[in-house]
């Protein structure tokens, strides 16, 4: 394999996009901000949540996410011309949405860690977990109110409302798609892009298009970071599903064919069950039948995968969707550097380890 | 005892107050048409979680609810000088939120059935059952977009989008501290006005804060109708509390006790637990510490709380706020008629038997 993206390196942590960085600290403030309230421990829970806290409530910085919702809204602020703070209120509405959905998720799939550390189910129980969830979405609305300061017009307001509302029905829409196809061995490739287009790909091109639409009034403009967001977001699905699978457990915290121990119908399972042939297809779909999943198992799935090329398809599939991303917002006049700092983010979705 | 509303009836089903009635098919109608879609299967789980349909997706009538927060909505709307029409978006939203709630309440206390039926996670699962209801949750929300066309400016629009949300906070939140008072024998009375205030007062005072803010722009009726909220809220809550422990199986679809069978910290007890004395103030805590609580415990605690007079006790709370709801709108000039409506309502939620 010439790729180096294909080989995904032991113990290798990769660089943030210079553009995350560039927004990481204005981000961080702003959502410890919406989140300082303290007149009931369920908040505690929530800034235990993001990773801002450990199980006493004490201070703690390492497990904070790449926030990569807020960073492309606020880049695709700048880049149309509009200013950082503008387009915060979304920016956070956006993580904090995202961070909201982790944690229901969590409960969904009984996972009882993230990033190394006990989800909040795990160690509240469930019924708080869940409320927990519902306070941390309520909040996401809330910060949203603060457009109105930055000075949006009640009415580009209430349309920001309604196209995070909208993204965030698409998105639990997609949760639910992904719950019926569970050990459905019939999910074909159309059926996944269907899915992931609403789990993941509505947020992300929310992101963009929020930016965009806060940072300009040219529709032209905004159409076409939505469009570079529906391709963006693809690109960071697929490569979640490869990490899924072949992602070590040092970097994302669980062992190399997690994925395929659950059974999940992501996209290496949904390419190499249309792709494989005779024995190894039937292979294959037995394994996804049976009631658990031990390590031989893992180990012969993992082979059928690499004999149908699903690394070198899922591969080509995001760059694909990267081109198309960058292609989107040609013929477009944007801020200096904003056509870099979209490559470097493309890059950084295509080819991440965590 | 001399006052009827304090001996439950067997078998009685009161009439729904006259001004429930008027508003049924509106809001009926309304709630079907934002429920429509047909795309995803969840859809039909929320059709039948609102009691439209069985479980195998036909038409059923049966299990729908009083509608009480859209009545209140309505009623304050057109009391006040609006019309019904005007107020019918954030009457269906109050109802969907409303029913959102049960579904995850009912994933909570792991209750199997309500209204006589199966609940959504005993059917389809605990994880579509929470999806379900985060989609339900964001129904919601849309509805409200429609107070655009119902002629409120995009200012008023976002006002009343902030008053749901916050009422909906309000409301997991007194939910969190629910939970958070379970199994706890130091609850004290002013805990759990607290909690209810929130939990289910929350939802109700903004259904006629929401009502009368669209009624008319006059801010000192407004806050009336929020002050009246607030007193109906409680009127509500007791006499739900009361059903809890004393309500007939029959009407309410739970045994005699059941909330004492569950060790929930609801009025009565609270109110036994301050007033009960020595031996009964010891056995009445036994009881509540028991990991299972059985008929005999029951018929006990019920013997203690009779012996204290809590019944008594909470009529009289409840009288006593029906009253405060009734003054809140004295020297208000309302539409003929509504003084007496509201009358009928407030006599409703103090006597209702389901």
């Amino acid at each position: 394999m010439a790729n180096p993206a294909l080989n995904i390196a032991l113990n290798r942590v990769e660089a943030l996009p210079s553009v995350v960085l560039r927004y990481k600290s204005a981000v961080s403030a702003a959502m410890r901000k919406s989140l300082a309230d303290d007149t009931l421990p369920v908040y505690e829970m929530l800034r235990y949540s993001i990773g801002w806290a450990d199980l006493n409530g004490v201070r703690a910085e390492a497990a904070e996410g790449k926030a990569l919702r807020p960073t492309l809204c606020l880049f695709a602020c700048e880049a149309t011309g509009g200013s950082v703070s503008k387009a915060l209120p979304a920016a956070v509405a956006l993580e904090l949405i995202h961070n909201f959905s982790l944690i229901h998720d969590d409960i969904q799939d009984r996972d009882e860690t993230r990033h190394h550390r006990p989800t909040l189910w795990a160690v509240w129980g469930e019924p708080k977990a869940l409320v927990a969830g519902n306070i941390l979405r309520v909040i996401a609305d809330m910060s949203l109110w603060r457009l109105i300061e930055s000075g949006l017009s009640h009415q580009e307001s209430l349309n920001a409302t309604g196209l995070l509302t909208d993204a965030y029905l698409k998105m639990i829409e997609g949760q639910y798609l992904d719950l019926s196809y569970e050990s459905r061995p019939d999910i074909g490739m159309r059926d996944y892009l269907e899915m992931i287009a609403k789990k993941t790909g509505a947020l992300i091109r929310c992101a963009l298009n929020l930016g965009a639409m806060i940072g300009t009034r040219d529709t032209r403009t905004v159409q076409a970071f939505r469009d570079c967001g529906r391709s963006l977001g693809l690109v960071f699905q697929v490569r979640d599903d490869v990490l899924g699978i072949w992602g070590q457990e040092q970097a994302t915290g669980k062992p190399v064919g997690a994925d395929i121990r659950r059974k999940k119908n992501s996209l290496p399972v949904v390419y190499a069950m249309s792709r494989a042939k005779g024995k190894d297809k039937d292979t294959l779909q037995d394994i996804y039948r049976r009631p658990t999943v031990g390590d031989d198992d893992v180990t012969t799935a993992l082979n059928i995968m690499d004999k149908v090329k699903t690394r070198e398809f899922a591969y080509s599939l995001a760059q694909e969707h990267r081109d198309r991303a960058i292609e989107s917002v040609a013929g477009i006049e944007l801020a200096p550097g904003a056509v870099e700092d979209l490559k470097e983010l493309a890059e950084f979705l295509l080819a991440r380890e965590h």
